[in-house]
């Protein structure tokens, strides 16, 4: 992939000032990019580096009055970074959309319906009635059991492993390793001292344009006609424990290691950092953000708060309201 | 699956105080069970939603006397909670072992034996003098190395792993991801700053009705002819950390991202919530409670105890009692 | 595999006192150690257990002086701990480099490279332009993506699942499950309060005699050119994650369920107990210790410090240093 300025400019609807026919292949930060990259200028903080940089190109506010001479060729855009963005969206499509066609072997179930231009590797399982939008890109020894739905243009890497009934939306990305639709850990104690599992009948649904990231859990409902919902706009980090009955609201983002007991619901455009430990059956509201290693016992509906520190959530917060059956 | 009210009350045991003829097709509990729904009455606490439940039949006390009008079918039974549990069970077996046969391509090596009425999914994996037991349910993509043997009638999900020599009892749930038997974490420092892995050549057995979760690890312990043990009715969330020679007691349930550390002994029905991390070569007594994201770092083995806290555990328990091996 | 005493003191350069002719089998320490088994004595301390131990063979120190009768056979040697890790090794390539060949069906990507004497188990994927060192042994389930390289004596256990362009050096043993190169968390908020992902086109390089646990996660680096590292002789455990553009130095020690945020730096011939976070954009020094649990929000670039305690880390420390790209 490599790119021409005055290609670049064109997609971007800019105005070039100096070589249009430098060539371009990456996308960088500007106190990092080097020859033959691509940067943009947007935050007058990091204005300096435009004077050094080695990038060949940089995309520029159409008012930048540059204080010194600057070496490197600019396009001048209204929006420096949404122009960017713009860029790293179209380079990311280009990345990752150019596999087609399916390996063998292979496997799909009676009644699976596939749309166009999909990749299926080689080792790759799709069970009965489950339906695959146009575009979808499944990688090797990835697992989608019956009766599921993947919507266009959604990417699943190599091994993660999609329980019966689950529903990913469309330009979802699911990285390696992760579980979907698993069983909620739900047990009847008994009179002996054993624990009967409940079974878990429910599902999971995801959104539209969710990442889940790599061994990453989410555990489906426990209940026939409930879902786990993880909401549109969603990016869930590594090795996330989400447990069933959970809903996370939209554009809500969760770093890397956090655990979120059964049934909690999670507000949208929240922002949650790594190893924080949610108790079960709790509301947490919109605006959210609660610092890494918290431990968050109780409800803090109101939304637009900072939550930081380790109490410890308590023990109570456990069990579920009800009495007898046992369900973190 | 769907039963008349006067078959679930044959199974139960029960008196129909009602229609008979009502069909249901799934449990659920009292305040949210819906119409072809069966749900229980058992603490008083609920005993409200009774009257205003749209759920087709309820199992109550043969002694309740209802204080209002009751618009649901009764079943009358000794005790309400133990029939529904059954009811979950019987559900539990009906939904879990409907699958048996092979797919192909599926890999079986020289020697491995198998019961009846196994199901082994596309691409699964089976080494060599492994025994599978009766009704055993293999999904695809999972891995069982040489030697291991699995009881009857327990379920595998999808892309779990087993390594060589792995023993797993009847009536257990692995769930997908799972990884049972790697190599424990141990290393011998060398005068020059390197290490020397430490060969682990033990094993993992895991007693029966035990359920493992998504992307759980147990590893194998040490040295040949010791194991890493897991007992009857223990239930593990996901994404939880065993290390070498662990035991955990029967009954103890253990909810996600709880981290045991190698030689640590866990008593008989305790109940471990998430995100704990306990150091190695302690011993923990029977019916331990421990508080979510507690930290234990040292031993406490009289039981019938509740800990809390997060004081951090002390560096040294992080190393083993022997001098220059080290083994965490 | 069974040596005679006389055989294990040619290859560690020792003299028998005592059964030449001794059959051994196994290793195990002094206090363990049973019929067919051999041990070493090393530190004083465990003296004692020479007079009572069942080891068919210790190795000892060649200026050992025996203050009771021993049973035993011993095997005098000039420095018996590092005779013994001798052993330890030789063992281990012993039971660890028996398989070759492929295994059908298995999967090769155009113009991937072998070399001698490796294992392909079935349903393992190899992409394109892959390039595999000698005597190397890849696990059923295996995926490795495109332009990958693994170096000589490498073993990737069943399951773990290598991004295009991971490379591995020599020696490297990767646990089931792990996740090698996955996409870095990171996205560019926009004015609707949505995210764009921000492609990650930076690889993962481990160096050689790495250990990686299973189902722990190593992001790639985001942009390309650049690289996570992993420095030679790193040892890490179980369900760790290692977020993009991370550099762990040579000789590190982490354990399980520890998490290492984005740009971060971990110097050399460190320690890390298990369950640590880390935020990211921090350098942390040679020699440094942190004990379990514990929240490491600021950067200790000198080295030779044990750091303990949770204090959370700072929820600024969670957001890059640049202004809108969000990189967690």
């Amino acid at each position: 992939m490599e790119f021409t300025v005055s290609q670049i400019a064109e997609l971007v609807g800019g105005e070039v000032q100096g070589d249009k026919k430098a060539k371009v292949r990456m996308l960088a930060k500007i106190q990092e990019a080097k020859n033959g990259q691509i940067s943009f200028l947007s935050n007058p903080k990091y204005e300096s580096f435009i004077y050094i940089t080695e990038a060949s190109a940089v995309i520029v506010n159409k008012d930048f009055q540059a204080r010194k001479p600057v070496e490197t060729t600019l396009i001048r855009v209204k929006d420096p970074y949404s122009s960017f963005t713009l860029l790293l969206e179209e380079y990311y499509k280009f990345v990752s959309f150019q596999k087609t066609g399916v390996e063998e072997p292979s496997f799909a179930g009676e009644g699976s319906i596939f749309g166009q231009e999909i990749y299926r590797g080689a080792f790759s399982y799709i069970g009965k009635n489950t339906k695959i939008g146009t575009n979808v890109k499944i990688y090797p020894h990835t697992y989608i059991g019956d009766n599921c739905e993947i919507g266009d243009n959604t990417i699943i890497h190599a091994g993660a492993k999609l329980y019966n009934n689950t529903r990913v939306g469309s330009y979802c990305v699911i990285h390696s390793g992760a579980v979907i639709g698993s069983a909620g850990f739900g047990f009847a104690p008994q009179e002996d001292g054993t624990y009967k599992t409940i079974p878990q009948m429910g599902n999971v649904i995801i959104g539209n344009h969710v990442d889940v990231g790599a061994n990453t859990v989410i555990d489906c409902a426990t209940f026939h006609g409930d879902s786990t919902r993880i909401d549109d706009g969603v990016k869930l980090d590594n090795l996330i424990q989400i447990a069933h009955n959970v809903t996370i609201g939209s554009n809500t983002v969760i770093a890397a290691q956090t655990g979120i007991s059964g049934s909690t619901t999670i507000g949208s455009s929240s922002v949650i950092a790594g190893q924080v430990g949610i108790a079960g059956h709790l509301e947490i509201g919109d605006n959210t953000s609660i610092g890494a290693q918290a431990g968050i016992g109780k409800s803090v509906p109101k939304g637009n708060v900072k939550l930081m520190g380790s109490p410890g959530f308590e023990l109570l917060a456990f069990r579920t309201r009800s009495s007898r059956i046992f369900l973190i």
